[in-house]
């Protein structure tokens, strides 16, 4: 039954549901409804995009239900669902066999962060499909191509490790810089002097490996500044500094 | 005495002299020489810059010998200097007062990260100045001025503090890529497909706070998800993983 995806409804309004409508309609795809337990985010999605807010999940037919709720959410929503219904989610976590549902079900999953404040270039960010059937992988992917040209399919199994590499390179390095923004503020010091090394130390890496890029102290093997740093920090922070400068020390080690 | 700086020499030949020159030079000041302890890549950096490779420091006058080492070396290349040279050293940690030097002594410190094999915009990036003479720290002030339009004054404690945050947010950021690079090459996948993430996450930084930037399963309170990924990794990332997930958890208590 699998067909060219034009019509979808989209359900959730979060910041994945956010900038897919908002791209999928850029390249012509219809998004005939919007559901969202959020009434007030739902609804602010739905005018942005001159869509329509749905108070229940509509039973009238589209090509696609997009899925962009949270993890333990998603198995709600598809018991909701008529079985008629050809779905897909946007998780990176959740496995496809751990879900029931008796129409055709599938994984669009982007591998990025997503904030409602900015707008965001998806041309090169990578999405991972999967689904029961081929024929609705096929549909799926040739979604995704129209706003990604980095499209594959992906096994539950290697999306989960992806989204746990991608949880590490994102999550936790936002994380540290909070902690370092922190840092500064309670010293009086303006954090945005970080933000041009912030911006090399990721842009760097496109073209040479996090290995070589490495620099700094405990790459240096320097143990002087290490342990004048360690007594400049306390409480969490000097825990996190103590525990990585030891990984990246183990990783260079000193001949 | 002091003047506006025009002719300078090098000491060091690692990744900041390396750029530094480069920069310098580009803006009209005259690199008169280079010397290293490292000959190999101190007759590469006098020769990429048609400078002249020093076998021992030279005592012929320049305005500025510029010292481009390690910390633990600073206090060794000032033994060296003749007392009527004005020498300024790059390092963050190194505090003004714990070296000695007849002649004057400043700070010129670039928060940046520097691999030879790239090249770098300075524009931006943030110099802190420090010397023991208000008109020596004016024509280092003036020097950085000619290659970066964020030139600020700085005091030992305070180029400290901003060093161990750029620690943070430059080296263990790039120690977690290259945790979740290791991870995805165990398991056959592909690390490029976290180069737009990696991008994305220093990119909105530039207008959303870490605070509001921070997405994930700690950030959401996914308890499911945070168990399921702990127990996918093992040794440090693991412990990593498990610091870093509280840290956040308790950055944002669920209510």
């Amino acid at each position: 039954m699998s067909k060219v995806i034009q019509h979808i409804g989209i359900i959730g309004s979060g910041n994945v549901a956010w900038h897919l409508a908002h791209h999928l309609k850029t390249v012509g795809i219809s998004i005939d409804w919007i559901y969202s337990r959020n009434q007030e985010t739902g609804i602010a999605l739905a005018t942005s995009i001159h869509s329509t807010f749905e108070k229940e999940i509509p039973s009238k037919e589209v090509d696609l239900v997009l899925i962009c709720v949270t993890d333990d959410a998603i198995q709600l929503v598809l018991n909701q669902l008529n079985d008629s219904f050809q779905a897909a989610y946007t998780s990176g976590t959740k496995p496809l066999n751990e879900l029931e549902f008796n129409g055709e079900l599938g994984v669009f999953y982007p591998l990025q962060t997503f904030s409602r404040e900015r707008e965001i270039e998806l041309k090169e960010v990578p999405f991972f499909i999967e689904s029961t059937t081929s024929t609705f992988a096929q549909a799926l992917f040739d979604l995704a191509w129209k706003i990604s040209s980095n499209v594959q399919f992906a096994s539950s199994e290697d999306r989960k490790k992806l989204h746990l590499a991608a949880v590490m390179v994102n999550n936790f390095s936002n994380h540290l810089v909070f902690l370092a923004k922190t840092y500064l503020d309670e010293k009086g010091l303006n954090w945005e002097h970080l933000k041009p090394l912030i911006v090399e130390t990721a842009a760097k890496l496109a073209n040479i490996s996090p290995f070589e890029a490495q620099t700094g102290p405990a790459r240096r093997g320097d143990e002087v500044t290490i342990e004048k740093q360690e007594a400049m920090l306390e409480g969490t922070t000097k825990i996190i500094y103590e525990l990585i400068t030891k990984s990246i020390q183990s990783t260079y080690p000193k001949k």
